[in-house]
């Protein structure tokens, strides 16, 4: 039989109430699964996908896994390597988890380490974040870099990937609730006005500073205080008709704080402590659950391993 | 002779090039200084001010330094005491230093001293900021801070005044350089536009959190990379007719970074090293002296003591 590599990437939290677009972390689960062999045809070849209800594409150049694998690829001048690429879906498309970007931190660290690891986490996170590219249009690393690299992850500069793996502290425990409301990212963006006011970013920005130095300082109260979102989560929030009752049932639970993951629908809210997030997440899926929206719930701690060979 | 206490507290650098209104630094020199002595009238009283060119009022509810002290005093119960204080100027106004903040931790902190350290830096913030609004008419910490506390200071709330100091490498060295350009806080304000594009936001948010996980790491690089202001820089440089030279030369002579101090038209830049630190003030000072305009140069380590009694 073939050398063969089997990948898990998780779902990951983006911009994390304070940092649009430059902060996201890695979740345990969900997250996907990618399996690739060596094989006799030339060339990646895409030969498997499932739990994606039909939807993804096999062509290497339109999928994410595919494409991010194959930049690699050609970074590498393997292109001619015969490769085939099993694609097991287990985490909800448009959901504001990093979907594709966990397929593309999957596929891209499966076939790096199908060829003996050449290269670094640091090293392919360029072409996974081509591959999120295709899914998203945009190039910008904030669900790719946690899927990929793990951890709390602040990416100074997306153009640059000028990523920073930022220190959690012990016992910040994430709840994630995913109700089954359609969001997609480009309606998501298309509710952002192109503009703010300038006190909106002083405080933005001390909200974010406040939340780094939480991290550095294992400082549970200023990440509370920290995880407040006045620029982005305004102009979302009516998207998810009951946010703010959501919010609101979170933050009576004891949450740190509590805003939307990615561009949505799903809401997260960071706590202290796995019994508290549990607490939070039963609380947080109540309120869908009194509006007959289904959820699904995780309550995770910061996932320090991101891809991952299993 | 009635008991007497001399305190002293420097200039700071607010702003930071990242953090507007919300990050600021106390330098080593420039400062004010005030005395403060127990007499035989009843309540604070003015007696000399030195150093201002006649500027400042004798009256304590109109002098910034005076005002703060009366706020402690009134806190304290301690109205009907009779105080004497001395105002000695040693410092530029309008400079961009934090002249007004200086005087204000200054005589806030000597009237705690005189009466025997009742409060603590922290407690008596809040006065502090009082004094710098009768100066500046907002009510924000990014001198008084650095000023009373001293360090690198973060305020992620000037409202709630939750501040931060914020770790400093060793090495990290501030060149400044004052030119004698007149700029009113208020016309530095008014050139600043009500709103900007949210893209300009998230690069200033990555650059502010580069910043602070530079201090936190000693990654003089990567502080180096963050030091850039694409919001507030832009539109102010031209209340500075040579700034962008004097930057351009601060860059070629090793800084990590050069911006302007507070609403100018003062500049810092920061640099590795105090040896880089005084070449980099030197190249500065020359750009302004080619155009004929007298400086006062400084070098200093971030300051850590902040008000201090001498």
């Amino acid at each position: 039989m073939k050398k063969e590599v089997k990948v898990f990437a998780p779902a990951s939290v983006a911009n994390v109430a304070v940092g649009y677009d430059i902060l996201g972390f890695a979740l345990e689960r969900p997250g996907d699964e990618i399996i690739v062999r060596f094989a006799d045809h030339e060339g990646l070849q895409i030969s498997k996908i499932t739990g994606d209800n039909g939807k993804l594409p096999y062509e290497v150049q339109k999928n994410t896994a595919g494409f991010a694998a194959q930049c690699l690829l050609e970074h590498l001048g393997e292109t001619k390597r015969g490769i085939e690429m099993e694609i097991h879906k287990k985490m909800p498309f448009g959901s504001g988890l990093g979907s594709s970007a966990a397929s593309s931190a999957a596929g891209v660290w499966a076939v790096n380490e199908l060829l003996g690891t050449p290269l670094s986490k640091r090293e392919v996170l360029h072409f996974a974040v081509l591959g999120e590219q295709i899914a998203d249009g945009a190039y910008h690393a904030d669900n790719v870099a946690p899927a990929l690299l793990g951890g709390m992850v602040l990416i100074r500069n997306n153009k640059e990937l000028d990523v920073h793996q930022l220190p959690v502290p012990d016992g910040l425990v994430a709840s994630v609730v995913y109700p089954h409301i359609k969001i997609l990212t480009k309606d998501a963006r298309g509710v952002l006005s192109p503009n703010l006011p300038l006190p909106k970013m002083i405080q933005q920005c001390g909200n974010l500073a406040g939340m780094i130095i939480g991290l550095y300082q294992s400082d549970f109260s200023l990440i509370g205080r920290s995880l407040k979102d006045v620029v982005i989560e305004p102009q979302r929030a009516q998207l998810i008709p009951p946010f703010y009752e959501v919010k609101k049932a979170a933050l009576a639970a004891g949450a740190l704080g509590c805003s939307i993951s990615g561009a949505g629908p799903s809401i997260f809210a960071l706590s202290q402590g796995r019994e508290k997030a549990e607490h939070v997440a039963q609380a947080m899926a109540q309120v869908f659950n009194n509006h007959q929206i289904p959820v699904e719930e995780f309550v995770s701690s910061v996932n320090q391993s991101g891809a991952i060979k299993i």
